[in-house]
């Protein structure tokens, strides 16, 4: 039961200088790195290198290795796709690597290229300047915007600005993945069937269009081959999803396409059964930060090192994609250390088996990219966002749609610009509910989620859940104004007294402290009284400051529902008596 | 006490389609129109005139003489602002209050011209026509601007998009008005000063250099009639603001100052003395709704059809200013009458009066303008922004320094990005807080808020105060987790028990209900387990609907916060008894 001894505590509010600093360090320092030690938190190879020993290595080298078989396809694969020679591909599984181990937290990640990058980079430079046409000039575009991405990572991160991406939802990344997943899987219809002319352009429609109008070009031999590949690349990925220690089946089996792909090209001259050969393609450039939506902005300076230490040692842009960090889990991988073990195995293979890389067929490269990319496509996730949130999955749809049948930055402008707007109607729009009494308790809760609470005769008790503010606060007003009159409506007691409970309010401003003084002005008018109950520190100092506290008077904060609720019953009692009125009605009340 | 009959009601989630019907209802019809009488809601005369009465009539004829008396020089001297004929600034008191009486549903509002609406149609629309080369066409553009405003301003209102309103904070407006009033000030110095050549800009630099510049031109005799005019103007707002019922004073003083000016100018051949007399001016436009921050959906529409039928009477752009509400509100009025009654005045001024007024002097009319405009500054509300809330202090001066020095929409765009900018870091950051129980109480409360509060040893209650989403749900596990390592660092009691308060979480979406899985697994790596207390109906159908609800387990759902300690209590009774441990610590627990 509440003890009357306990009230609010109207203490003089903070200096200003102090919550001042307090909010900076939750808006960008969320992660407190100055409670930390600063040489380890910076470059966390100080952290784990010292505590490193040969067992762990074991583990790290089984992972290295692991990740070096689906690091050399997938290399090949998403240099193809950003247009650039395989060998680039490569490269940029050896140098970031290393980068990432000495400044990267995560002892998961594996680094290495990612798809919707290579095809975002190929998009926006080939644009300016064609692959074909000027190999050069376009090889140092994208050198020189992976350059550029990566002292925009960095600089992100020393601003503390990783809040940016805490503004991409989960529902967006789903969408946009998806979305990236269908295009980048339609371009590889090209390598499928064998084409020599295709669009440049994106967007489902077109390059449906060019596929179906060139196909005098189709080579069946090249489709079978594909088909077989992209079948035995599913099943693999069938069997690991039944049997998670079968992982190695999955994370070889591009490895194994690539194989074979080379033998039979070499072998059976597959170029002249219309396979057609990898040969040194070249290409376009600018990154969005995609995969990295849960990394902080440590993890952000990581990156942005890596890319621009990488962008000099003919590296392009670099990320921890999941296909590969979901392998480097499930082999075993312990320490960063793995990352190493991938960069020298990496390097071995540029040495000594580079040359053997150059017979890998089309058609092969093509189902392994249009496999992960299958693999994207989460159509479970969509299912449950439907089921779960219509909101979520319309925010989803919006970039699964825009990005299929528009382009990539449409369909993230659209998707995000859908979140925004939810964020705002949940800011300008705040749930506010009645609340009752629990049968034989002191608990006050929601009268629409719990029926059997009770509420008492002449007093309303309603409940706020959201920084009253500029964006909310006539809505709040007008939204308190309207639960009064439905009360009125149903019940033959007038509402004398109304209780709002504070709790969830974390924060107020001018405009919102103005609204209350407004509201007091109109329920004085219809003879209510107002109580606040339990204000937050950060409510009560700002009422304080604006002397809104004097102008509703100290007696009107309580410091639980319950306790508001006696003194209410007290002052209607009273007043009752007052009016000469026999008690037996107010009985009742009590 | 808890009773434990009552547990967390996991009842069936409610249908979309009746959730959606709901929010789409908070969102877009708050006032609940369709809750009331629908021809009495959208035409309010029916709702107040059938019980209208001669007494409630002598009232408003009180009322409607005296703005009157304010709408004539105010009517001439914002039509000047607008570089139009005066006698269009009269016409715009005329029809318009009559359109208001049926449509609009203030009983306190009186209709007429504002100066900065007058000012941006001046800036915008001169920019395309010059007012003097080409007056004919001017005045159609002024015109027709008035026209589309109002078909936006209706438009606005039918699709119920008043909400877009709710987003300019009142520290916005304080220091928009106050900009406003400082270049409209100094704008007037042309007329005070007498000057021929004036800049067509309006930013403080450039006015400042204008004045300075035409020095040789300046008029001792206009510039000593114009300080008199101020002084007399200011010293009547001083009385009315000692003396309330003198209000009279201070709004028929313009009126005087027109009246003497005219008689001044008349006799004494004034403009022989340097004193310009107002001739036919014309001039330029487009509206900003600015004095609407109050107004709904519904007044909207009545400002709309105001507008629109007011654009093919020869009125320009009308709303209800503060200034002439405020001398309504003072002289009585009772309904919308007092419009009635201004409407008709006015016919008569222009069937009788108004060649008396071409004999105004120029210096009278900026006199009664700056007077007007230095009483919009309100440095005591920017004082108290300035004490009460920084952030709004900040916002306000971007308004206020941004007009000044710039331009009405930088000013206005910077205030309100400022403000967007705010409430998306109050989304982004929520604030949480640990709670400890008050001594003798079952009442749980902000640890720093009350310092006599006593935590439980191994439990950690925390509270959050803010929909969970995507935009903050990275930052909450973060917090949470951050929160685990600072009490682990300052009690020697292991943290096993996680409650979290969820009574302020108004929604959640799936990325924070992925969040809350997350959150599960990273704290059974750390053998604490989770409890959430008293979730809310939109949250707790989410978590169903997502299957968080088996997740986790009914168990962990507790209805408050007393009853889940008292849980996590005996669990840890139980295992310290497994321990076979001794129980005088356990004792101190309970």
């Amino acid at each position: 039961m509440t003890d009357s001894k306990h009230t609010v505590n109207f203490a003089t509010p903070r200096k200003f200088i102090k919550t001042f600093k307090k909010d900076c360090k939750e808006t960008f320092f969320p992660d407190d790195p100055f409670g930390k030690k600063k040489i380890q938190y910076f470059i966390p190879i100080f952290e784990w290198l010292p505590r490193y020993n040969l067992h762990l290595f074991r583990y790290d080298v089984l992972a290295g290795i692991t990740i070096t078989s689906l690091a050399i396809p997938q290399g090949i694969s998403y240099a193809k796709l950003a247009d650039l020679p395989p060998i680039i591909g490569l490269y940029s599984s050896f140098v970031p690597p290393l980068i990432y181990t000495v400044f990267g937290s995560s002892n998961n990640l594996a680094v290495g290229t990612v798809a919707a990058c290579s095809l975002l980079m190929h998009e926006t430079l080939g644009a300016v300047v064609s692959s074909k046409d000027d190999p050069t000039l376009y090889l140092h575009l994208i050198y020189t915007s992976t350059f550029f991405t990566g002292i925009f990572q960095t600089a992100l991160g020393f601003c503390r600005l990783g809040i940016l991406v805490d503004f991409l939802s989960h529902s967006t990344i789903t969408g946009f993945m998806g979305g990236t997943a269908i295009i980048i899987s339609l371009q590889q219809m090209k390598g499928i069937l064998g084409l020599k002319n295709f669009t440049t352009r994106t967007d489902v429609v077109r390059v449906i269009q060019a596929i179906f109008h060139n196909r005098n070009e189709w080579k069946w031999q090249s489709f079978v081959a594909g088909l077989v590949f992209l079948c035995f690349l599913q099943v693999a990925r069938y069997v690991r999803q039944r049997k998670p220690n079968l992982f190695w089946v999955s994370a070889i089996s591009p490895m194994a396409v690539v194989a074979v792909g080379c033998l039979y090209a070499y072998l059976g001259h597959g170029e002249q059964h219309g396979i057609a050969i990898e040969g040194i393609a070249i290409g376009r450039s600018f990154a969005i930060i995609k995969n990295e939506q849960i990394d902080g902005n440590k993890e952000m300076i990581a990156y942005g090192f890596m890319n621009i230490i990488g962008s000099l040692t003919s590296c392009y842009l670099t990320t921890g994609p999941f296909s590969k960090t979901d392998v480097n889990v499930n082999s075993g991988c312990k320490t960063p250390m793995a990352n190493v073990v991938q960069g020298f195995c990496m390097m071995l293979t540029l040495l000594f088996l580079a040359p053997i890389f150059s017979y890998t067929p089309l058609v092969a490269l093509a189902a392994i990219i249009m496999s992960a990319m299958l693999g994207l496509i989460n159509y479970e996730e969509m299912y449950h966002l439907y089921k779960v949130d219509k909101f979520d999955f319309a925010i989803c749809m919006a970039a699964f749609f825009g990005v299929s049948f528009g382009s990539m930055d449409i369909g993230l402008l659209l998707s995000v610009g859908l979140s925004l707007l939810r964020a705002l109607l949940y800011v300008a729009r705040p749930a506010a509910c009645k609340l009752g009494r629990l049968p034989n308790t002191s608990l006050y809760r929601d009268t629409e989620q719990y029926p059997e609470t009770m509420s008492v005769e002449g007093i309303l008790v309603l409940q706020l859940g959201s920084p009253v503010y500029f964006a909310n606060c006539s809505y709040i007003r007008e939204r308190i104004l309207r639960y009064i009159n439905e009360e009125d409506a149903v019940t033959e007691y007038r509402t004398e007294h109304i209780l709002l409970d504070l709790s969830g309010v974390a924060s107020i401003d001018m405009s919102g402290i103005d609204t209350f003084i407004e509201l007091i002005r109109v329920l004085k008018g219809k003879h209510i009284k107002l109580g606040l109950v339990n204000p937050r520190i950060e409510v009560l100092e700002k009422m304080t400051l604006a002397k809104f506290v004097d102008v509703l008077g100290k007696q009107a904060f309580y410091l639980s529902i319950e306790e508001a609720i006696q003194s209410c019953r007290f002052t209607m009692d009273t007043s009752t008596k007052e009016e000469a009125l026999g008690s037996s009605k107010t009985e009742d009340v009590v």
